[in-house]
């Protein structure tokens, strides 16, 4: 399954008012299972930057389905994913980037957000992932 | 100048309805005037290879302020810019992309779409276009 | 707004004084709001590696709106933003990359030197930006 | 032996002062005998597409030694280089890039022109050759 344009849509939408809510300028990306983009925003003022990073956060929650920032506590030195990021023409794994369950525990998707603090841009991916998935990751989300 | 979150969105709405029209399945793209991302849509059922060709439509338009179809009309073997794909990072040369120029003839950004026959696919970018900026273009559009 | 041509030659003829005041050979790089590469040289004898390198500390300095060596120190091992410098086709994020912000604090471009120590780096570039732009940069400088 | 940083300037000068002369907007490149970035200038209103595919037109000169052109020629569907754009990160094949050979016949580097049609991009090229090397090319310029 993938999310369909419409929950995409409502999750941007989400995540833009909690960006306003929160005073910052995000870009935000939503994938679909396949790791293919399907909706994606850039705020005014929004760093240009962030448009790669926003959608490699998505990427790479969907690679693994899981929220990119607990892939970064294992790519650390020393630590057993060091250098991941140099797989899939490159990732990103600081916080971000959440996977889309549903409510059958299935991986449809991830969003990604980057233009603000780590801890900001993960609210804002949260925001985006409530208003159409589950907020407590199974713990291996299924692809079909 | 780039245009603005609001333009784009306002873009990409008028191309949802003219695809829906045509009962089509399109991925949206629309850039600024430096050719980075500022929104994207793929509706349900549209060609994953789509993401790739609208974006890189919106960037070819962008970087030569020029429709795509005139460049590719050039780029055929024994033309004078036969291979130009081959530049940055590469470029898609068939019908669909065009620049975003304002009323004061600025180049303002472009609007690149896929996922139909190249005739669909410029008449779905045009309507996003013809909402937001001139459907004729100056010779020379001045970015700025 | 892009820093103009002429901006440009500015900086880099500013920069090109300082470099031979310390006696050192670089590469000097400037790009516009968009990132886009204006104007480039590289002096007899600097480090052929120092091309891509003062370009994208220059690219990744308008990405964000902030001196490279700033990201720097948020992308070391345990930090928060620890391997941004995979996204956006490799970021460079020691110092040597210098926003150009103007008068109204619009960022317009940006600065990138390598070919010494990083402390000489930051040093040229802002010497090229002090000719044309301002030297304390807003908390997030505005493309528009 | 490399173009030296007074050579580069000095060919791009003659370059711009051509291409005002013709009233169009070029970006102009200059690479050494490595194929590296010597020098680099992008005109005011000059298509941002122009940039990677004047570095490219410098850069395949300098490859092969010989007029982008006479490659371009040989690249034609049915020839006997055809698709030689694939190999090098991507080659520019088309009329615009001229090497700079010295008046020991050596090549020394190779400009490489785009902003306008592609007998203006070769007429601005040869302009900025013209000051610092030879018109006639030996049939196989040596790199030392």
């Amino acid at each position: 399954m993938h999310v369909s344009y419409e929950q995409a849509e409502t999750a941007i939408a989400a995540a833009l008012a909690e960006s306003n809510k929160l005073g910052v300028q995000m870009c935000i990306a939503v994938v679909d299972s396949g790791a293919d983009l399907k909706s994606f925003v850039r705020m005014n003022g929004a760093w240009v930057g962030s448009v790669d990073i926003a959608i490699k956060k998505a990427k790479t929650a969907c690679f693994f389905g899981m929220n990119t920032g607990q892939i970064g506590q294992l790519s650390q030195p020393g630590g057993p994913l060091y250098g991941i990021e140099h797989s899939n023409g490159g990732l990103i794994t600081f916080p971000g980037g959440i996977p889309i369950v549903d409510t059958d525990g299935i991986l449809i998707g991830a969003i990604g957000v980057s233009g603000s603090s780590v801890e900001n841009d993960h609210q804002v991916a949260k925001a985006g992932v409530d208003v159409i998935g589950l907020t407590d990751l199974p713990e291996h989300p299924w692809r079909t």
